[in-house]
């Protein structure tokens, strides 16, 4: 079974893949929706915060094959990498996995007709939009547990990153 | 340009459409992983809530074209349809959008191999699973805002269901 899809816009930001890559609290940038999906945006303005739903273009079909990783992001923080678990991808946000799908909020700043300007991109300028939803109160979800392995990597980054929030 | 997909797994819930249709709080069921992706799922165990990613396979080609919609999540709840004004459909969930895509977060309740029980679901038995990404803190974003519209049909629809949290 195929499932098939067609960008209905795509990320234009000023800054190379690299300096995304490294940001851990995104970029400011563009989503630019196609002509034909303008009237789709209607309403948005108002709401603060908006999902994302983008396709990693520019991970490999080998790539699409990893199963489980040493999540990078623990790296970029400073964690060494013998302190990092492997982990189902399913388990982490890593690019390198079947579906190479991301889920990102962003901060909504301001509708310019169909180029809506973002804050807190992680997706690399070129990357094709799959859709947009916008942000609502049943998306917060107050009361979360998170593994023990994940609680001790966020305070060992935390401390290594003092002006790190969340993760 | 087409973008390419293969579902990870399927929901399994024992009751019919039109109940899963009809409930706000969503169902409880199964996400099943595919015996080839079950590796992909170490390190799940420990967090509360995942966010699945499903493909709506039921929206059909000319459903795929809709633009603009009365949001029916309101009528559900008891708004009538004069009350509830026309939207582009990246401003609402509804599945009749360009990219059938649904995010649902899901209580995770248990692990049984490679069928994850779950709480919250929206999704029709034999939905076909894209992903699934841990619900971590940076999920939660604590300041949110949403427009004049949606925030009096809240109003409404929880002056009309005592029992409504959060939409």
């Amino acid at each position: 079974m195929e499932i098939s899809f067609k960008p209905v816009g795509y990320v234009v930001v000023g800054v190379p893949d690299v300096v995304v890559k490294n940001s851990y609290k995104g970029v400011e940038g563009y989503i630019e929706i196609l002509p034909e999906y303008e009237e789709a945006l209607r309403g948005l303005e108002g709401f603060s915060h908006l999902i994302v739903i983008a396709y990693l273009h520019k991970v490999r079909d080998l790539e699409r094959r990893v199963l489980k990783v040493k999540p990078k992001k623990w790296a970029k923080l400073g964690i060494p990498e013998y302190a990092i678990p492997e982990i189902g991808v399913f388990a982490t946000d890593s690019p390198h996995r079947p579906n190479p799908i991301a889920i990102t909020i962003v901060e909504l700043l301001a509708i310019e007709g169909r180029k809506l300007k973002v804050r807190g991109l992680d997706l690399y300028n070129g990357t094709p939009i799959l859709d947009i939803k916008p942000y609502t109160f049943s998306r917060r979800i107050e009361n979360i547990k998170v593994p023990q392995w994940y609680a001790r990597l966020l305070e060992e980054a935390k401390k290594l990153n003092p002006d790190l929030k969340e993760l």
